[in-house]
């Protein structure tokens, strides 16, 4: 494997109609005569009533959702679900979980319904929690997770386990689970982690060890391709709402108040710009996807004028991945965090000091401008109902997916179905914001900002080829 | 039109590999030579930025997203979003908003932004508000609806317009359409609501007027066909979770103590069903497609003592449509209220009584029984956000749809996209819980509570052809 | 001493200007050579710092603070805080705590820091709980309390201990105390519950025990005399705002609409009045305190007739113990709970069917009436901080009060200060809200609701001597 | 009047038994003969009921409530609350309101209530809101308040007249209350604004105007002397958990954790004491009036460590003035803001940085540092209940001493009952944490944390003579 993430072979089936399967490995690819076990949700009575309980062997998911009568059906992946015969019996079942980089609610929502579900579903018992990330495997020791031990946990913020960055070292990890006789890993992390964990999968497929390797995409910035969704989302965008009220308030209070809310998405906007569709108090709303400039014609610092000469106040939501080639040109220099995310300088620091020096300095406006950056508070709450779901389902697709042998996935809702997909469509790329596409220009809309485009860039944009934003 | 909401005539298209697309009515189907006019959108500027912001005139979304290599490709709708062309100019568009039934969290953010998007996106600005439901139409003044008067109304539950139940009268309604010039008719309701505005489209096209009739579908039970979710039903869950909460610290703090919350749910379950999934400190969840009984071997009453032997407490969830028939027995009546539907007796309050006659009567046992019926409180508070941006989607496609001269037809999520769905698919019957799915099966075995079901009852359940549950 | 919790001998000293000093028992006061020892909170460096530490054996807190500058200075309490010496060794001191009556918000707080306060201050720690209120020290197991078990517990609603109402037997309950070795004792729970701690008090007295007994005053509905607020209350009023909120916004969207909402009060009203103040969106707030009629001139229905006719709906708060005359009127009986306490009949239901039967029946009006009882979803929250800061300091003041060897006496805040209180001043007989005073006043000013008073009972009222109204 | 606020002459009665009242100015003491007028509430049907609706003329309030036998009973304060006469007539009463400084939780009640007040209580009709501060006394438009403009304010954060620091000339401030024919100015803000207001009642008496000017002390950070607490202050408490609770999350979830959350508090660290007092999970409270050091024996960075390595991780709370001598070592140099504040450097970015250079740079420590400030969320919310309720008071208070012609003083709650305080009281100096009492000792031994105080710094502090902490 290659730091990207792509895997050494796709596993590709076509059908009829341009239908398409992106498959994902399975033990049986490099392991060839591996016995199999009737599936004991079979006689779990809480499943008795259950008709079609077991997914279908060839049920799989389309990838778009948005047909003409003669499209070709396109990608689809492997439908998630419990299947008739499994390649693990419950006793020799050895689990491990293992948390990686930042914070996000639902974590422990994961965690619990993984060790619940385990036990519940497949009467699995032993279950490992890795402490602190990657490089717990070798550096810390272990702890046992019980239904008991984790009962409670989805109401806290944070992770049981603990968290880190970095800290991959696949030999270390590979020989740790080697040594250790664990069975079933379950890695919960982002894009970085999800490279570690197709890492991971590859040493074990290189070892010929009966290890399925399976990854939960954890991002609280919902930039990861494919899936609908990721966990903690919608509980980022709810929370996010508090920091806007609050900027809301602050500058309606003060004369030529200006409020400034910095909020999680390093390379997209998507907390951003759900946060200011759902706030609808937000005059401005910055992106990474779309650059904007503070001077001259056109530019923020214009808009802002006007908006303080017409309504007194202003308030501007910003990503945190927002003007970064505007903070590096003073900056002329990058840094890298141990993760190997470049270490962005905060963009709400320095746009509010542009702010400040402009109308102070340049126009002699009194300005009150309050800065609030809710982004560890967002991260460390516990997680809304409708994430708390989301998080079982996740766990459950999962678990059933390692039981069935499936190894060198991750799981996501695709289109409303929880699916199984390579981890080379979910690492190695982000999903954007679109700005192109409509979500982007009802936020325009809404918000009444300028696009700080110029015609020329426009018409770059829309050559690029783009896929469509998920919920529109 | 006859009282079931089905259509004279169905909109079928086929195509190939099994294809087909349930089309909506559109002013056309009955006014052969309506004008078009450009869409004013491609002269909005927060919209210039958007490569592809016009739906393609034949974009389809299928119901189904599970599919084997060779399955045929089923049933999709019209895919939601703006045309071209629109068959209204907007200084001609006289278009009204009218919410009936209960309250929902997201009623307001609806109207907001169907007022909102009209002005903002096609210049449209003469909106009025229908107050307190179909009966406004003719028997209460109308009030103007503008942008800066809704600017806020999103804060708050409840709806700015008022609501009520029944009062439909189409001939009336239909005459205070027509006599007031309106043309476009936005319907913000439930089953009931939905098969009025069908009545109400109908008699529109016998009249041959140029109206768009719309339904925006509402329901907090998420009891809708066809699609994903209803908005406010996020919310829903979220506040239920309060109520759950609170009923386990007092079983938990009582001597023997029971919790019981009832929460809505009259034909469906999944309020119930998702806010036990969230919540994981339920005991028993009880809804209307799952019977259940009180007495003997395998019924609630012993599954309650066992908890409490077991634990010392219990919590109930029962949905307000569970254990009707069980009610029935002793009532031997039926109500029903002004808007057709069965007036249900409290089930929360028999159920408690049934649970403490038998304990302190029969069993001789000390019990501290707590009801909570959060209901009301649950209604009547704002979206979550999320749902907040759910409802800005419904509003925008409905308004798209009737620009474009769609008629007849609701909005509403399928499958992560937004389509026009014919009212007969809607209205007339309901989705429910289906207890063979996993769904269910999952809600068993978190709460291990039993299936209240003999063998038989069991049997007959697999095979009755029920849609897969959507989010699996 | 009798069934009212009197003592056989009150403690009363008198000083200068009309000086009186109503001093609780000690431990001397019937074992005479009791060895003291100093306070080892003098060696504990966090205290290091303190100046005075220790509060000044004669320092008092006056009942009243109004004066005049001739008037008599009155009654005081002995002011509660650590002394020079104590009576205890901390190695000898075995606590126990217990919890009485229904749920408040802030129970688990005092338990904490009971047992933190012992430990981190006088170094004591053989801590244990008694579960399930007075019955659990002769029928159930003790549970050992530690700094860490109950590390996390006031995060939590309920109380740890479990609780219930009723189940004293002195004689039993001070065969335990004795038995187990047991020399202080905390006992939280409300009037009923503090007259149980009086008699165990004089049982203990009369066998001649080394025992401190400490009762901590609770109830949610401040009815405490003497004491500025009992714990839990500013959490209740707080919460009660949500279903307030909630009862607005369905009758505002409703026809004639009316939201009525229950609050707890069974002899108070105090958080019915303090609710309705905080609110400002009731309409008509009904209190044990203020007799109201339903029918005739003044009365209750002739105003919500008046209310809906001007705004179009109307919301009432109704405090449990509101109305009962009227009640009774019909029943014609009267049954008791456990703890003595009247079965009072639930006014809310009561006063939504006579509402209702008046307006449809009578009149011929459609109404829309909206019940919401929050009482159990209040009770079971977790404390706000302020209500956290504040049981901390009763907690301490009563550890300080039984290490100095006081005995017999409830802690409480007076004036701003803590101080110690004899049962006989606490139990027995409920603070009550005034509503010849100036806090009922403002709300009917607030509300504009009718007094419901004919002018003879005004003056009836008026001859009343009642104590003024504490916060005013 | 000189800066500090100091009025040309005391008012001082003597009493016996060492009684003595700081009197408040009245409009008599300096324009004889004005006549009287009885007091409306009289004829008002809600205040019908109460008994001695009127304070008596002559009833004070003592500001210590610690007494033994013989101690002198001290001074006392007038107590608020309305006169059986007063000096205005309701029609020719012009009020006006201003609010100045940061914004608190509960400015909108206040604002509110004196409209609201004046009108139902006084019949009053004439209020006009001042915008932006005292500046808009001259540079600004005013706007007329009434109770329906007003009805639903208090539901919001902030202050609806807006806010700003500074801009205080008092003659042009008298000028424009002259010209525009105002009697009453009731003035909302800290202790910059209370100065002040001294300075336009100075003004206005040598101006010999009928004209009553009253403060209504307004401070976030609780820091008012006399008075037991600031409007605001319980809901600024209770917002803060939200903030520690997430630092708490983030610190334990991470290696090395270091949770920092900067919280308000110029000059006092009530918010932050009470804060970490009500949560339970800070590790450290750092405040202004406990100096501390980082570096060596018994300092900061070693207290770290150490709860480093026995944890893993560390919470703290840091007050914004803390730690200033320290910052200043490195700065140099101060700075002023508009309203004479200085401009405190932050002391949250420079404790972080200070930390992360000690353990990565000397230490060799990898550290996940956190740091949260939540300011401007907290001062943006709305108030709670509790401090809903004293809002009403304190407007009433000032109402009633403003209709019965006191002037230049300022209302506040003195051991729970409501007083009128010369402005000189109030203004100039500010209460502070007493870390030689109680309540600093109390928090020391719930958070474990040292001191930082040398034996000698001890005995300096214990010969100040401070007033003891208000609850206790």
């Amino acid at each position: 494997m290659g730091e990207t993430g792509t895997p050494n072979q796709k596993k590709i089936v076509e059908g009829p109609a341009g239908y398409l399967l992106e498959d994902v490995p399975h033990l049986t690819d490099y392991i060839p005569d591996l016995p199999t076990f009737p599936n004991p949700l079979q006689d779990n009575p809480a499943y008795s009533v259950v008709k079609q309980y077991f997914v279908n062997q060839d049920d799989t998911v389309p990838q778009k959702t948005v047909f003409e009568k003669n499209s070709p059906r396109g990608t689809h992946f492997r439908r998630a679900g419990p299947r008739q015969r499994v390649y693990f019996e419950s006793e020799d079942v050895h689990a491990c979980i293992v948390t990686c980089g930042g914070l996000c609610p639902g974590l422990n929502t994961v965690i619990r319904e993984i060790v619940c579900g385990l036990s519940h579903m497949y009467g699995v018992n032993k279950v490992l929690g890795i402490e602190g990330g990657y490089k717990g495997f070798y550096a810390r020791n272990t702890i046992p997770l019980t239904p008991k031990s984790v009962n409670d946990i989805h109401k806290r913020g944070g992770t049981v386990l603990g968290t880190s960055r970095g800290g991959h070292d696949t030999t270390k990890i590979v020989d740790s689970i080697e040594d250790r006789g664990i069975n079933q890993v379950y890695i919960i992390g982002g894009d970085g982690t999800q490279k570690g964990a197709a890492a991971i999968f590859e040493e074990v497929r290189r070892r010929g060890l009966q290890v399925s390797v399976v990854g939960i995409p954890k991002t609280i910035d919902n930039d990861i391709m494919v899936i609908d969704k990721s966990f903690g989302f919608d509980t980022a965008v709810e929370e996010a709402q508090r920091a806007i009220n609050a900027a809301h308030v602050e500058a309606e209070s003060a004369e030529n108040g200006i409020g400034v809310v910095k909020l999680m998405g390093r390379y997209s906007g998507f907390i951003a710009m759900n946060a200011t569709l759902a706030s609808r108090d937000v005059d401005c709303c910055l992106i990474p996807e779309s650059p904007f400039y503070l001077e001259g014609n056109g530019g923020l610092l214009e808009y802002i004028e006007k908006r303080i000469k017409e309504n007194g106040h202003i308030v501007i939501v910003v990503a945190e991945g927002a003007g970064q080639d505007l903070i590096a040109e003073s900056m002329k220099e990058a840094e890298h965090d141990a993760s190997g995310n470049k270490l962005l300088s905060d963009v709400g620091h320095w746009l509010s000091q542009k702010i400040k020096d402009h109308f102070t300095k340049k126009r002699n406006m009194v300005l009150n401008l309050k800065y609030i950056d809710p982004t560890y508070m967002i991260r460390a709450i516990p997680s809304i109902a409708s994430d708390n779901v989301y998080c079982t389902l996740l766990a459950h697709g999962a678990i059933h997916g390692a039981m069935a042998g499936y190894t060198g996935f991750t799981v996501g809702l695709v289109n409303g179905r929880h699916a199984y997909i390579p981890f080379y469509r979910v690492a190695g790329s982000r999903n954007k914001v679109v700005i192109t596409d409509r979500m982007w220009a009802r936020l325009l809309s809404s918000t009444n900002q300028p696009s700080f485009l110029c015609s020329k860039v426009v018409e770059d944009a829309k050559t690029v080829n783009n896929t469509p934003s998920k919920v529109d």
